[in-house]
């Protein structure tokens, strides 16, 4: 079978756009719905999308606070709306965000393999380490730890949690009702880690699901955020604007994949894409100036000052001049490096600057015919610059009613999308390996 | 309307009893089936339960790493679990059990806001300080903290975490897509909590379910953990082998609320209860003679020095000998004390002790015809021991099925169970007031 480009779906219930809750066909209330999450999960598995993935950030978003025009304002926590919605899907895989920074393995251990579980083998975590002061503030700290700092306990965790989630191997619950031996003893592993960050006995108390481990997502652009997912991440999602510089970032995560010793083509690589579709490059047109001429200047701007870093205000400068020098924070390196260069490139002023991101925060969009965007992706994928894509739709329903309907029908004429699930977990649909747990290759190993 | 019963049903997946796995009417693999938790929750709602309760341990129980016999070394984490089942029920309630110690205020916030409004308002958080060295091993620490410390941190732990639950009014949201005012700043409310042991800004990014807060529920037993009840929990989990010290507890506890300031009639004291029932009293009996005669004698003694504190090895003892000297811990303390009591009043030797308190690890345990367990939850109900029960079924789906079938149409009967769920949140079912918001309370005061 040739290989077929992945498609992982971002759908928060707000919408994507800034301005997504005005849209007339996007339910204002869709961020705090369920019933709504519920369409759109199983809106995505009838699109055959491999996952569901939903960001996350441990505050209320600043422009929240103060201005009033923020539908991210507030939302449901991902592992818990995940876990709600596993039962009413079949096939999609969830993956949700979750920090290191602010979360103990042991606890984040479970939260996910409970996931797994009960999705039947269809979790994912996406690794964050929570860049922003507003986050540190509500974890007993004034200021956030640096970035390295951060880094650096990212790594420890997610080796930890991986250690937890192999605690009890495969087959060593014999639960055997006449002898009363209910596990093999010699077949669950206590962890005894004992890092700089870290020290945590094991073993985990809940057992591994049908996939073995959940799939490690990353989004790391920074050096260190690079070298953290080519050691431990197996699908990353990542912004770009240009083919080339999706290439050279491709080519750079596999070849540093390889160095590690690594099967590159178990790293996915997953640019993310909003994409406007109409049945003709003037319909998308149309689609992206409407859901633009609902943008609030205050929260466009309140968006630019997030994506800066949290360290200049924005509002203070002539919205139809130039984007002013942003300051270096301990925050995200990637999203300051991201804005100014798209404002170099374009020659934006700053009101330009925050329409254009507005859709989805300087991921890459694209807006054209269903024939244009189904190239745009074609193109990327087999030019080596994408595994898949992570898809934004600006509103929704219709951001991705559209792409289901018009985008992906193309993709499966050309034979690039499945026109069926591959398998039932989320390990089988992306292609990446059954997770195999460590002890029971170590001892496969010894015995051979 | 006659003050009538509340019932919690505490519905592990792997049995109440730790023979339970070996039950031939029990599924071995419970524990960690999902399909068999919807089936219990589904079951517990058709028999018009107030709520299912999970407990729940933040390590492997120690009898797990080494004998092999105990089921419940494994299983799903409460709130991942919760969250799949609450779409899948309408009207039973979801109380979790997490922990004060190991878990950051904003994040269970976060989480049992996001199960409250995925429920529409079904959820409830069982507080506990989780003692054992075992658990304090996968949180960094070398040992525990001490028993004090832990309370201490619990009590301003839930005053963070209830302030973060009312960061928005019920009516902060305006979602006015003309205006594009999508909330009211005003009744956003930052936490401001800078306490000894958290400081934390807020507000939370998760907005209010339709009963205003989860419902605070406690088991403290102890001095510091009955005053911790007192001054929030809404309801108590309690544990007694007799009508007299129940009665006292209930007095106790009813006034120690009053002198807080809090309506006792909003404090729900509710023992557990594990029930062998039968057609006859004979039936009965031979329900728990099968059960205890599954016993694994290396996973009783197991039982008894996790009850005992962890500081004790009775396998050092000859199990047909007393119960010797428990040494005091840093643990739990109501526990040892339990077995103790349970172990001189009625003159047990070790093996007797683990018999009696395998069923429900010293929860009063009723075995009777149905009459009987009636009578007798009609007698505590009715003189100032309980408000309800927490029914502890030894083995499942069984022991649920045969307190629905035989024991609640006789309270029904008699008019001291409902015949229908009165509301659809956990606060209208426990006859709880709905959790009124703060904010919005305070700014109405300052108007009248």
């Amino acid at each position: 079978m040739t290989k077929q480009i992945k498609l992982g779906a971002f759908l928060p219930g707000g919408g994507q756009h800034i301005a997504a809750w005005r849209h007339p066909h996007q339910p204002a209330d869709g961020a705090t719905s369920f019933e709504f999450h519920k369409q759109l999960a199983q809106t995505a598995e009838r699109g055959l999308f491999d996952a569901y993935f939903l960001a996350d950030g441990l505050a209320a978003p600043a422009a929240g606070g103060t201005e009033g025009g923020s539908a991210k304002v507030a939302g449901f926590e991902p592992l818990t709306l995940f876990s709600a919605l596993a039962p009413l899907t079949k096939n999609i895989g969830f993956i949700a965000t979750a920090s290191t920074t602010y979360e103990e393995p042991y606890n984040l251990a479970r939260k996910f393999a409970s996931l797994d579980l009960i999705s039947g083998g269809r979790a994912g975590w996406n690794v964050v380490t929570t860049a922003t002061d507003a986050a540190a503030h509500n974890f007993n700290l004034d200021t956030q730890h640096p970035h390295e700092y951060r880094y650096q306990r990212a790594a420890e965790h997610v080796d930890v949690v991986k250690k937890l989630w192999d605690s009890f191997e495969d087959d060593a619950f014999v639960r055997d009702k006449t002898s009363g031996v209910f596990f093999d003893a010699a077949k669950v592993h206590a962890t005894h880690h004992r890092g700089k960050f870290f020290k945590v006995k094991g073993p985990l108390n809940v057992p591994r699901s049908p996939q073995g481990q959940p799939v490690i997502v990353q989004a790391g652009q920074s050096e260190s955020g690079r070298a953290l997912a080519a050691a431990t991440a197996e699908v990353i999602f990542t912004s770009h604007q240009h083919l080339h510089t999706a290439q050279a970032f491709y080519r750079d995560i596999k070849s540093r994949a390889k160095a590690v010793g690594r099967n590159p083509d178990h790293v996915l690589i997953m640019p993310g894409v909003a994409p406007f579709v109409g049945r003709t490059e003037e319909e998308a047109q149309e689609k992206y100036r409407q859901i633009t001429s609902l943008i609030v200047e205050s929260d466009g701007i309140a968006l630019l000052n997030g994506l800066a870093g949290g360290a200049i205000n924005l509002a203070e400068y002539d919205p139809d001049g130039p984007l002013p020098p942003l300051p270096v924070t301990e925050g995200m390196k990637s999203r300051p490096e991201l804005i100014r260069q798209i404002a170099d490139e374009n020659n934006f002023t700053i009101r330009e600057l925050y329409q254009w991101v507005a859709t989805a925060r300087g991921h890459f969009t694209i807006v054209g015919s269903a024939e244009q965007v189904a190239d745009t992706l074609q193109t990327w994928f087999e030019n080596d610059a994408a595994d898949g894509f992570n898809i934004l739709p600006p509103w929704l329903p219709g951001g991705l009613d559209d792409f289901i309907e018009l985008v992906l029908p193309i993709l499966q004429q050309r034979g690039l999308f499945r026109t069926a699930y591959e398998g039932r977990t989320l390990r089988e649909n992306l292609g990446l390996p059954f997770a195999e747990n460590r002890h029971t290759a170590l001892h496969r190993a010894k015995v051979a």
